[in-house]
């Protein structure tokens, strides 16, 4: 399946004559290329700026892999352009770059944006994925996305709002502690409190991080300094007692029964660690009230391809400036929303990727958020009619 | 026809059921990247890279249009990666750089090289051209190939090569003049020398360039210590007299009808300026045995179209290193053979880029030259039962 690579590029017309190629090349395309000179917002229009997404790694982070460079990541990020194709029409190309030096990251990405419509950063390492994204978010006028957080993060989020339901609970009351504190972890924590989380605990191996502590890594201060965070400091192990939901991001084997057993009634226990889960379903599922995993061989399985596809089709369609929290909040509404109340139980919080709502819909939920909060630069034709 | 952009990118595979995801990507994909991080040789059986080729451009020389910048060159970018896969299989990408600087070009191509086996220059503008070339061959180990510059070169040396057995004149003895020593005009002027030509007149607007004089142009200063360049100085109209063959890659009318009557006997011009030539045909006609343009609209089109796809067929099948002189020379020869003796004649010294002949022919000849060269790194099927 992967011998000779996954994607290919194909002509949109083919050239079967010399009139053909005197028209889609020289001398044709000049007038195109004037259009564009004069008018360079036609480039959306006339090229495949409009349709086309950079997945963009540096290798330093591949699944479970870790810093393989940038040559053994290529089939991961063949993968993804496959699946932005296939789920939502969304043309996609591989890019891995020869070099981890941030700067050098953020020049080479803004040096070869002129053709793409959309950035989907991949498989960046902490903590210099957040300064990369941050940087390339200011500086580029087209959305930039790094997948590992916040594809992550809306996922898991849908599924929380589900998961909620189920247990009869409401998100401005339940206590949540994220285990790990990654890329993933922190825009798990900073979605959470957009959507309404009101008492957070955010634990990664050192223990709690603290309302009012004080720490180097810049989004771990952010943290500290939001009012829903907790200040009581500890393990995983102090924290997890009375604690409705846990969601982790961290590694095999961290959580037990007998912890799941402390947490408060009907607990709700998100288990993504890949592939073996902070938690086993055998020493979950006796405890706990709803149990997730990332994993396709256990029921809700929680997966990114859920948001990315649907999130780019609807940012590139209103041709979005940037794909902001609404427009992310969006999302996870939206694929929530693909589960309907009566089809919603303990096993089934969150919609398969191949049920054809989920694009649909994220779509729709992203371009109403866009639209909304002033990141679209154009109405999609079957949003006008509302107008 | 440009509307939405010329290419697409295609999974090779369906992503059918959870199955098949499982396959392509998370999990499955994790075995593919470790065989590539162990032997990474093995990215160009198990990636797009095989077959993928950059055509990369900084928007500064395109077409007639000149320094248009990235965005408004992209619809010549996506028209050549559509004339790669019609015509030889090729996936290509255009990539719009966002940069002018040479230094910054250099490190931005090289920093996203690893998933392309080949890297395609367009309309960068002279005298960066030769430095972004030169250094990007040097440090890169896929072939680098400027195609204003050697593209023309090969093309046009094809047509030299069927023109004077049209005019019964051997290479070792004619006397050609070159007008316009930019890009393309170095890059013939080199590649003349390496198929036999002995005495060389390069021409630019402040007249001959001549041997043992001192030149700023690092090229020019090349071309002025070569023993086959003429030591005698003067402007075009001084130098035409007694030319066998004149190539102009400058501007419309330059030359005459009465600068032609002057050339030695079966005087052989190329007028490739676009879109007017250095000579119209009704001016050239009467004097000229052999005359030919970059036109699709009169007869012998010199069209560099003949020469990209086959010869990057052939580096990708073979994965060279580098496109060397040997592989272009072989592949003039090779565009120079599709038109067989019975069928030469004034009116067609060079095929149809239809002709299907050519891809394969080029190709085959780029292999051979390759391997005899020692740049080929694998030996195609196809070749092995000669070994």
């Amino acid at each position: 399946m992967h011998l000779g690579g996954k994607i290919t590029t194909q002509p949109t017309v083919p050239i079967k004559n010399r009139d053909d190629l005197s028209r889609v090349y020289t001398p044709g395309v000049a007038r195109v290329c004037s259009a564009i000179h004069e008018s360079p917002g036609k480039a959306f229009s006339l090229t495949i700026k409009r349709n086309t997404v950079a997945v963009i790694t540096d290798g330093t982070a591949v699944l479970g892999l870790g810093d393989i460079g940038p040559y053994a990541a290529a089939p991961v990020m063949e993968g993804k352009a496959m699946l932005f194709k296939q789920f939502a029409g969304v043309d996609a190309f591989p890019i891995c770059l020869d070099t981890t030096d941030t700067e050098e990251i953020i020049r080479t990405i803004k040096a070869v944006s002129p053709i793409f419509g959309g950035i989907n950063l991949e498989d960046i390492s902490s903590p210099r994925c957040f300064e990369i994204e941050r940087r390339l978010v200011e500086e580029l006028d087209i959305p930039v996305f790094h997948d590992d957080q916040h594809g992550t993060a809306v996922v898991v989020t849908a599924a929380i709002l589900n998961a909620l339901k189920v247990t009869g609970k409401r998100i401005g009351d339940v206590r949540v502690v994220v285990n790990g504190i990654g890329a993933a972890g922190v825009s798990i924590c900073k979605m959470l409190l957009e959507a309404g989380v009101r008492r957070l605990v955010p634990v990664d191996k050192e223990g709690a991080i603290v309302r009012g502590g004080s720490y180097d890594h810049p989004m771990w201060q952010w943290l500290a300094e939001q009012p829903q965070v907790g200040d009581t400091g500890g393990s995983l192990r102090d924290l997890i007692g009375g604690a409705d939901v846990f969601i982790g991001v961290s590694r095999g084997g961290v959580l037990s029964g007998e912890d799941v057993q402390r947490m408060a009634g009907d607990p709700i226990v998100f288990a993504m660690a890949n592939p073996v889960p902070e938690i086993a379903p055998e020493q979950a599922l006796p405890h706990a009230a709803v149990y997730a995993t990332g994993r396709s061989d256990y029921p809700n399985q929680i997966n990114n391809v859920l948001v990315f596809p649907g999130l780019f089709r609807g940012a590139l369609d209103c041709r979005a400036r940037r794909i902001n929290e609404p427009m992310k909040l969006a999302a996870a509404q939206a694929i929530a929303s693909v589960v309907t109340e009566s089809e919603l139980h303990a096993q089934y919080i969150i919609p398969s990727i191949f049920n054809e709502d989920v694009v649909a819909k994220v779509r729709r939920g992203v371009i109403e958020a866009a639209i909304a909060s002033g990141e679209a630069r154009r109405v999609p034709p079957d949003f006008r009619s509302e107008a």
